[in-house]
C-alpha cells in the first residue's frame, strides 16, 4: 500500500467514530448507525462519502444544522406508506429509520414506501437499500442533496447528484446493487483531476457561461462561490448523448425525495437566517421494498438472476477487456478485501480523523 | 411541410389502423387501444414506436409471435401487486390491461404494481404512465426489449434499449413526463445517420471486436446478423462517462421486466424452434402507480411540482440557449401541433400503410 495511506481497521474505526458522535450529543444506538454507514462507504471504496466526511457532521452539528437528538415523527402512515419528519437528524438516523420501516411493511404487505422529510445527508444511498437484500427484498433507496449539477441548457446548480440505488436478491451469485449518483462525475472525482493538474474530459461540466470546460478547478471553485456552471447529469452536455436522459433520471430522484416528502427541493434544500446563520437542513430521501413472492416464487426468480448474472458475464468480452461487471461487484470484492487487510486511509483524513478525536476529546488510537 | 412527408390526421389514421388489426382478428376494443398507441408515439414525436410499426406487428401475428386473441390471465394478485400472463398479446393489449390493473390498485390501496410476462413490444413506454396521470397518480412503465445494447466491456449485445418511463401530476405546469431510452442513441437515430452517409459520435456504438465505432452502416448490419458489437448503454463506451451506470439501469429494466415477471430476460426474449421457426415472445412489462395523498395532501404537492418546474425554467440559461425544458414538454407542444395542423409521415410510412391496406383488404383513404 502506498505510502500516501495509513491503513485502519474496520472495528476499531467504527468504534472511533461511534465515540466521537457520542460526545457531541448522539445517543449510542444512533452513534453507532451513523458510523456503520460512514465505514461502510470506505469498505465499499466510495471513500468521498466515508469518514473523510465526519468533519462535515461535526461542523453540522454544533452549527445547528443537524440535531442531535431529534424529535423523528410519523407523520403519515398507511399500510404500504409512511412519511416521516427527520426533526433535522443526521441522516444516517433519520433515513436507517426510514429505510427499516418500508422494510417492515413490506414484510407485511409485499410493499413499503417511505418518504422521508428534514433530514440531512445520509451517507451512501447503498447502505439502505442493501439492508432490504437481509430480508430477501428488492430495495430502493434515493435522495437529493447539495446543488452541483447544471440541468441541460442551463448553467445554474440547481440539482444533487441525487443518487439512485437498487438491490435485487440472488440465489448464489452475488446480488445485483446499483448504487449510483446521476451526474456524470463526481465532485471528488473532480477534486483528484484538480490536486493532480490534470483537465477533466470535456462533457464532465460546464463554466459560468454554461459552456463545456475542461478545468477541473475553475469548475469545483465556480460551484463553491455559486459563480454559475457545474457538473454535468448523466450523458454529458446537451442531448447528444443523452444528457437530457441524466439530468430527468436527476429531477426525478429530487421529486421523489423532496417534493413528494414535502421537504426542500432544488436549490431550497440548506436554509438560511435572512442573516446567513445557518437553519436545519430540508434534505429529504426515498425508500422502498418490495416483496419477490408478491410476483412470483421467491427460489424461481433468485435462481433466475444467477442465470441472468451468469449469461452476462460469459458474454463476449470486447477487445482488451477480460471481465463484465455486475453493479455491486467490485465494491463487494473490496470490502472483502478491506475487511480483511485494513482500509486505506489517506493520510490527510487520518490526520484530522486525530484532529477531530482532540477536539472532542476522544482518545485516538487508530 | 417538406415533400418527402404527406400530412395524415389522428382521427383517420386511427381508424385506419384499427380497421387493419381487426382484419387481422383483433377484437375491436383491443384494436382500437392499439391504433392509440401506436399514433400517439407519432404525435408525440417518437414515430420510429408510431405507424411505421404497422408491418412488424402485422408480420408478428401473421406467424404466430404475436397472438390475435390470447388468453390474458391474472396468474397471481394481492392488493397491491398481480402478475400477469399476457399469452402472447400484442404488447399494447397486454400492457394496457397490466397499467388498468396498476391503477386501479392504487386508487384502492395507495400502490399497484403490476409485472407482465409473455407478452409483445408495446410501443412507447409513455403510453402506459400517462394514463396514471388521468387519475393524479405517479406511474410508471418499463419494458425489456429485442437487443441492440452491448454491456460495459462486453462486444455482444445482451440488452435491449429498455425505456424507464415515469410521469408525476402537476396543477398548472404540464406534468413531468419522463420517456426515455436506456441506450445512449437509439437504433431509428443510426438508421438516419447511415441514410445520410453521416458518421455516428463516437460513445454511441461499439463494432464487431467492441472496439469505439463510428460508422452507423456496419452498426446496423453487424446487430442484425448478430456479428457482435452494438449500441452502448446511456453514458457510452466504458466507465468515464458513467456506460456502467447506463448498463446498470438498463438491466434493471430487464430484472423487473423480465425476471420479476418469469418472462424472458436478456437474449431469451424471442425463442424459436430448432428449425427456425418463430415462437410465441416472451417479452416482459412492469407497471407502476402510486397515491400522492398516501404520503402527502396531493393539492400541496401538486403546487410544489408547479414551483419546482418554474424555478427550473427561469434558471440561468447557457450562453447560447433560451429555454430549459421539463421532460414531456416538447412532445406535448408537438402533440398540441400535430392534432391541429396533421401529422408528418414519411411517404415511405405511407405507402407502406397503403400495401397493408391492399395486402388485409381495407379501403385506404388515408
Amino acid at each position: 500500500m502506498s505510502e500516501e495511506f495509513k491503513t485502519v481497521w474496520t472495528e476499531p474505526l467504527t468504534e472511533f467514530c461511534r465515540k466521537v458522535f457520542e460526545k457531541l450529543g448522539i445517543p449510542p444506538q444512533d452513534a453507532l448507525t451513523t458510523s456503520e454507514v460512514l465505514v461502510l462507504a470506505d469498505l465499499r471504496g466510495i471513500d468521498s462519502h466515508g469518514v473523510a466526511r465526519l468533519r462535515r457532521y461535526y461542523t453540522g452539528l454544533k452549527n445547528g444544522v443537524m440535531v442531535p437528538r431529534p424529535e423523528i415523527k410519523v407523520v403519515h402512515e398507511t399500510p404500504v406508506t409512511a412519511l416521516i419528519d427527520g426533526g433535522a437528524a443526521l441522516g444516517q438516523v433519520a433515513g436507517s429509520r426510514g429505510m427499516k420501516l418500508a422494510i417492515d411493511k413490506a414484510l407485511k404487505n409485499g410493499i413499503g414506501f417511505v418518504a422521508v422529510r428534514n433530514s440531512n445527508h445520509y451517507g451512501i444511498a447503498g447502505y439502505y437499500s442493501l439492508q432490504a437484500l437481509k430480508h430477501d427484498l428488492i430495495g430502493i433507496s434515493l435522495t437529493n442533496s447539495d446543488v452541483y449539477v447544471v440541468p441541460t441548457f442551463s448553467r445554474q446548480v440547481m440539482l444533487g447528484t441525487n443518487p439512485i440505488s437498487v438491490t435485487v436478491p440472488t440465489l448464489h451469485e452475488k446480488p445485483f446493487v446499483l448504487d449510483m449518483s446521476t451526474a456524470v462525475a463526481t465532485l471528488g472525482k473532480m477534486e483528484v483531476y484538480s490536486r493532480m493538474g490534470k483537465k477533466i474530459p470535456l462533457g464532465w461540466a460546464v463554466d459560468e457561461k454554461g459552456q463545456s470546460c475542461d478545468d477541473p478547478t475553475r469548475v469545483i471553485s465556480n460551484i463553491r462561490s455559486k459563480a454559475g456552471g457545474g457538473i454535468l447529469p448523466m450523458g454529458g452536455e446537451g442531448e447528444e448523448f443523452g444528457g437530457h436522459k441524466g439530468y430527468g433520471l436527476d429531477l426525478l430522484v429530487d421529486i421523489l425525495s423532496g417534493a413528494l416528502s414535502g421537504s426542500g427541493y432544488l436549490n431550497l434544500l440548506y436554509p438560511k437566517t435572512p442573516a446567513g446563520q445557518p437553519l436545519p437542513s430540508l434534505v429529504g430521501h426515498f425508500f422502498g421494498a418490495l416483496r419477490v413472492d408478491y410476483f412470483r416464487p421467491l427460489e424461481d426468480f433468485k435462481k433466475d438472476m444467477d442465470d441472468l448474472i451468469r449469461r452476462l458475464k460469459s458474454s463476449g468480452k470486447a477487445e482488451g477487456q477480460n471481465r463484465i461487471y455486475i453493479h455491486g461487484e467490485k465494491e463487494f470484492e473490496l470490502e472483502e478485501k478491506y475487511r480483511k487487510n485494513g482500509i486505506p486511509l489517506y493520510y490527510k483524513v487520518y490526520d484530522d480523523l486525530k484532529a477531530i478525536a482532540g477536539e472532542v476529546g476522544v482518545a485516538f488510537t487508530l
